[in-house]
């Protein structure tokens, strides 16, 4: 019973992920399709291969992972397998399955051939459902990769710019970017907490200077909410691997008014 | 193992989808539940029609549908199981079912006998809970149409208007209507593509002038994105089935400012 | 095979929920993993408390809940397993568990032991990943709560307050709170249909005044919606199984202007 796990940048309010698990049941109907999300911020590749890199290793090993965020669909971006040491990637070749599948231990990476593959009907728009699902099934089932495409050499993939980042250390501490902001309005930004850690020359438990535009916050570096108040902003590593500016029972989006590929600079206290 | 595919307009945010599956595991937990969307726009019997017929063949043969778009919930309208060639579809008798089972062939419809069915505690306000899963999990084990209720005259079940339309043709070009804007912000038309080339008299590759309100555009037939450059207005066939307006890389329904709803016209360049 | 239904406030834009369902498929891949909802309104863990009491005897019994609505994660507040009649309960001891599995009948109560589960690479911020998910994935495997952590005084477990209140009687009729906003605009109310009647001296089929601030609205009180007309308000019980405020074929909340936590004012016409 093999996993294959769905991440795109559809959405839910439209069918096209229903039409992919549709495709995927026709072909395997003992498929346990399990989503990551569909909610990757549209067009987003960078950030769906790092959502991809921390999420991986939860899943089951020989898990299938099929990840549409593909902008270049219809174009020549060429539609991919990535074997990797213990788990199968699908998706477009642009970058968004390579730190996943590089974090793991990369392998072999194949050009899905769409003839050999059997795959009929394919869409211009659409190839999450007319290539990447059914390639994803018909792994499920123990085709080879071999048998759905030709080798590609792995040092041909299109690769993408990674998370995390240095810190851009400036006069007054460091410049950080918003690269994400989560469901609970938490600043997920683009650099590790002990990078961060390093450069300001703090230590868990120090206050720092959170300045947003012309204002200024003070934050405390932990590793849980529960070491500062109800209201306050923390910094600490998040789920996503990343330091992350949260405030405790409240939305640190909101009330800082901030929003993605905005800059936070941080320093300590004079 | 049966497949049954819910489609509701009940969104995600609540209770109530989950409380449908959990009706239908504990009548069959052998059924394979899966969700085709649950953001059907509220009440939109239409919409919701279409999206069941271009979704539905991607399903396994003798898939179960239960669809949940039902603002008669309480009053006479019949709860029905339709059957066609390779399908079975469950949810109210306001027109929902029917273009999806005519596409593949219907055969016979039923009114589910609430008492026959052993169905109990049946709210007046939650007939996708009481009625609709349970019969649906009823026929996942295998008991026929028939025990669940009694058959209908399928010439009297309820019609609703149908996508595509014509495309309305007038002085200068066609008049079309937003019947949907996906999650990427495409404007999903009322027509065919063919049926729009045919009425503008134009061909793959050709401009066509978009009028919003007061205001013209540029942009090109296509069959698919990469066609046009970054930030282009396409039009092409989508993953409905329909004409679709596009930006490439960007949403044609925030930089046009269109809703659901609003009037597009296009014309041959002069 | 057993269910595992999962129930947060994390929202579905992020990876979170797919971690969880990863961990738990890893664990126990024959899992049947479903959703209940993972948009509890942000940390209410009364409202979440409320949802999981109103769903949880629709699943087939043995189902195991995972409830994730946790403000304390990563303080001293206790992971648990919540055993009762039929069902087994995990989540945080903060109350959110308590009513479901009294309403069922309440057995026993283990706290987690971290080191005696196996669990390991336990993240301060993440315990739905990396404690309950794992716990929910040992039971559903067989493995009996007291393996899993050791036995707590049911009579210690952090209460809540809950759901139905009484309504609040002043001198001009009931005064209620909005507890939630579903998907459809609806306005869940504090209290249930049958004391809210009683408080009012009205019947179904009586008709009420509505009193939003200073604006006056009349509803009719209803068992199902088809007894009103289209646009017009109904007061009935909802699937909440508290009183509910509805606009038949439109949004309460919208063309009210109201929003959760606000107040509504009920009276009898005079």
């Amino acid at each position: 019973m093999t996993v294959i796990a769905l991440m795109t940048d559809f959405g839910l309010k439209d069918p096209y992920v229903g039409m992919m698990k549709a495709v995927i049941l026709s072909i395997n109907p003992n498929a346990v399709i399990t989503d990551l999300t569909h909610e990757v911020p549209k067009y987003n590749i960078t950030l769906a291969s790092h959502m991809l890199k921390i999420s991986y290793k939860y899943f089951p090993k020989g898990t299938i992972f099929v990840v549409v965020v593909d902008p270049g669909v219809g174009s020549r971006r060429r539609p991919i397998i990535v074997v990797s040491k213990n788990y199968l990637f699908v998706g477009p070749d642009n970058g968004v399955l390579i730190p996943a599948a590089r974090n793991d231990g990369l392998l072999s990476a194949y050009e899905i051939n769409v003839k050999i593959a059997g795959l009929k009907e394919i869409s211009y728009t659409f190839h999450g459902r007319d290539i990447f699902a059914p390639a994803a099934a018909y792994l499920s089932l123990g085709i080879p990769p071999h048998v759905l495409g030709h080798k590609l050499n792995t040092k041909e993939l299109v690769k993408v710019s990674e998370l995390p980042e240095e810190p851009l250390i400036t006069d007054d501490g460091v410049e950080l970017r918003v690269v994400h902001i989560d469901d609970f309005g938490n600043l997920i930004l683009n650099t590790s907490i002990v990078e961060l850690m390093k450069s300001l020359g703090v230590r868990y438990g120090d206050e720092v200077i959170v300045k947003v535009r012309d204002r200024e916050y003070k934050a405390l570096i932990v590793r849980t909410f529960s070491e500062v108040c109800e209201g306050c902003l923390a910094i600490y590593e998040g789920s996503f691997r990343l330091a992350e500016l949260a405030k405790y029972m409240g939305s640190a989006s909101m009330d800082l008014d901030i929003n993605v590929n905005d800059c936070i600079r941080l320093r300590a206290p004079r």
